[in-house]
């Protein structure tokens, strides 16, 4: 059991940012095993307020080169967040394969950014996410129409991206349903989110591209593609949300 | 805690099918919440052989709607699978956006139906897997040199397809690597599936593609959609696993 704070300022109108949560809780199942993770899925059971909180961890196998831990991020008695995870190193060799190429962007300074729609948020100040113009519209009320979100992630403090911070970009930029005029661009709560780390990140911002391509049911998917700046596949995302109401 | 079985018959090369095991787990944690599964994420953690086996399942926030659920398959004491998922029917209504299609396929009659490439498997009886031309040249050592495998999917036997049953074809084709002639079409372990289910499938089969964008330092992603005979997208599914080795 390790004892973890939701730490004030990384909210969206109160609640703590979904990317943030789970590299809450990455962080101490990676400790619980000493390895970085590979592949992490976490459902959100309650929102997260700021304040106190305990991580437990549960190893289920540890091997050679791979573990499997569960988690639990506990608040006040209520489950926030469980979590279920592999964690190993990456390996770099063999062939490489690349069928799709980063996002396209203008440089940082031409992109657009603004504090998330929802405020207050401390989240924006926290984050330098910095929109594709042409995805930006949502912003103004001109929703592109297409459900998709490219730009820049960097910390505002400059600090460096390693892999559990990739688990916080996955859920960074607002939610990619807020560029499809058919849905009110208002909350959108993940159920539950998976960030396979792909790759160790060199220095510098992150390229994102984050694209939904099925809503139905009330529900969407956004997936989620992460690149450094060695134009190096650093990680995939994939979240199952609630489309908003209206 | 649930009895179970692992069948005779579903294996490849004698280990049961990821998607079966997959999908026996969750039947189990779908019953013990009363609601199909949505989203469940399954991670491998040692080979299925078949025998009896328990379901241990572990309810982590039952609410009004949708229920979280953790899952072990554990058998002669060893974990099998560790899943962790989410647990609520499809509520149809509200906008309808689709933004890819079904894949085109040739009627089943011209697909190629082979059995799994490892053998002896029973698996390649209990399941119709009849995959397009163009994708099915690895079967003679003609990879395509892309990374797809689209085709028709049907269980043996004719039985009808469920919910519970998407989650078992989410792991049914070859793997996608074996069309990519970089790397040798042997043992691609999936070591982890995650997949949302977004319909309940009309009745008929299931047409599937999966797809795979990124090898590199041994792992690659595999991309599945599934659709019924309504052209709904009843699945969404992604696995993460280990490129062979040659």
């Amino acid at each position: 059991m390790y004892d973890a704070d939701i730490a004030d300022g990384w909210d969206i109108a109160g609640n703590a940012n979904g990317g943030y949560l789970l590299a809450l809780a990455a962080r101490a199942m990676s400790d619980s095993v000493g390895r970085p993770p590979m592949s992490v899925t976490g459902h959100y059971l309650t929102p997260g307020l700021p304040g106190p909180c305990e991580i437990d961890t549960d190893v289920h196998r540890a091997g050679k080169r791979m573990a499997t831990v569960a988690g639990q991020l506990v608040r006040s008695g209520e489950n926030v967040l469980s979590a279920l995870g592999l964690f190993a190193d990456q390996v770099p060799g063999g062939p490489v394969v690349q069928r799709a190429a980063p996002p396209e962007l203008p440089p940082i300074e031409q992109c657009v950014r603004r504090p998330p729609p929802a405020q207050p948020s401390g989240f924006g100040d926290r984050v330098e996410v910095s929109v594709r113009p042409a995805d930006a519209g949502f912003y103004d009320g001109q929703p592109s129409g297409e459900a998709e979100v490219c730009g820049w992630f960097s910390f505002a403090d400059g600090a460096p991206i390693d892999v559990i911070g990739l688990l916080l970009i996955a859920d960074a930029f607002a939610p990619v349903i807020f560029n499809q005029p058919e849905f009110a661009p208002s909350w959108a709560p993940t159920l539950e989110l998976t960030v396979q780390i792909r790759g160790v990140p060199a220095p510098g911002p992150i390229r994102c591209r984050f694209v939904g391509r099925y809503m139905q049911n009330g529900l969407f998917e956004e997936d989620g593609e992460l690149w450094d700046s060695d134009d190096q596949l650093v990680a995939l995302s994939r979240q199952l949300a609630l489309s908003p109401r209206g």
